[in-house]
């Protein structure tokens, strides 16, 4: 039996009734390090919370040790298998569900908040967002751009679009790409709004399309889901100066002026910088 | 104090802990009954779970006495306001978001799973879902058909669309229009996926650009994140014949086949309406 249990957003206790009592059923519990991670779900806590131990998964486990590590103890224990928000988020736990049922593994889904939905939250309405984007961190030599296209669409539509921002948590070090058995970690690194606004801007600089600007108004929010949740309504250039604190961050690109309506500026005016300051003093 | 506490999709059990502790010190709870609902979320299952007496709020009380109702005795009560998904589904309650705080009271927000995110359980990714469409119940003059645009852009740009289907619960009946007192509802309708495709295809017939067709690829979706879920890929005149029980339905209509991810198509293969009648048996 296998249990995949999104564990939701902001700490230990957002995890449902349903996913704490398949916790407690679970001979084997893991934790997904690798796609999302918060600081309030953290492996001491959970472990704390539940009263059992807790493995770590990190991409290398999930991705090519799943078989041998999870799923073949799936077969004849009851494996609970933790994911930071809702079990879908990622690409690669579709893919452990096929897996599994492969080998007639039985498996039980437990859906929780997401930041695909949570992100509703600043008062922007889900139905006008357009596809939703991910920032990758820029190297010297990579600096992947397909976000732009998607956000000109997005915005040409009249839509809002959700940035998720990259974390890169246990990558191997250069030296260790090349001695895998070396086994040496990069510490990890979130990004966050700022530098997510950096790259979109350095971005727009450089292909001059006019998809937006510094002045282009967003919508930044950390911690979403936890009690210090922070959510600012501004221009890029504006939330670049903002100290938006621990991961995890995201970013909205907010559809332009007119599209917007006006139960949803009614509600951005609150999340207003000037207001955030207000409130902060 | 006003808690706006999601519920999840599939019974009692879908709250978070965090959630149910919120529940447990409310002096006042309502459940939120007109924007969606569900067979596992009843009233007076909650209240058994809860041990608590919970009031119903219908449309009317939110949208025109929640003042009245629900936020003067926030201001001095703990009031718990129960959303079934995840609180900001519904356009309403960030609306009741902003006159709380206008009438300076604390606000706090627990998310949950919506369909908007556990709709990644069929193995689509979030990431390739366009805008969200809502599709209503037609009467002989009112056929809205503003989602017919949106799912042509949707493919147009290889995406998927989630169409949400309408809910009437305590709609008044005509009499009852006129002469408000009477207070006359109709029984509650929900939207099947079967009704949902044969609304889709009678706008194509009327609009005839091309946009799908019978021979289209769509998942239905019914009772997400409930034991007896039932979630099925194959094209609109396949899932019209099907049987899907209970509320609540969805339904997805796919990517054009070209666009599709090997992942997404290998997920899908598993839910295609022959292994679903072979798993039936």
């Amino acid at each position: 039996m296998l249990y995949i249990i999104g564990l939701g957003l902001g700490d230990e206790k957002d995890i449902t009734v349903k996913g704490l009592e398949a916790v407690k059923s679970c001979d084997v519990l893991f934790l997904e390090s690798y796609t999302s991670i918060l600081p309030g779900i953290k492996k001491d806590r959970l472990e704390e919370f539940y009263g059992k131990k807790i493995e770590e998964a990190d991409r290398y486990c999930v991705e090519s040790e799943c078989e041998k590590v999870i799923l073949e103890r799936a077969k004849t224990q009851c494996v609970g298998f933790l994911v930071v928000g809702d079990p879908f988020g990622a690409t690669t736990h579709t893919d452990m569900v096929i897996r599994a049922r492969e080998m007639n593994i039985q498996v039980e889904v437990i859906h929780n908040a997401s930041i695909m939905n949570a992100v509703g939250v600043c008062g922007l309405q889900l139905y006008q967002f357009g596809i939703t984007v991910s920032l990758v961190f820029f190297t010297e030599n990579w600096k992947p751009d397909s976000f732009y296209d998607k956000i000109k669409k997005n915005r040409e539509c009249g839509l809002h679009t959700l940035c998720l921002l990259d974390i890169k948590v246990k990558e191997p070090t250069e030296e260790c790409l090349l001695k895998p058995h070396l086994k040496k970690y990069m510490p990890p690194r979130f990004m966050t709004i700022n530098q997510a606004i950096d790259e979109l801007l350095e971005i727009e600089h450089l292909r001059k399309e006019g998809v937006y600007n510094e002045d282009t108004y967003c919508v930044g929010l950390a911690r979403v889901g936890a009690q210090d949740q922070q959510v600012v309504y501004g221009t890029m250039k504006e939330l670049r100066e903002l100290d938006w604190g621990e991961p995890l961050h995201s970013l909205v690109i907010c559809a332009p002026d007119k599209d917007i309506h006006f139960l949803e500026k009614e509600h951005l005016e609150f999340y207003s910088v000037k207001n955030y300051l207000k409130r902060k003093q």
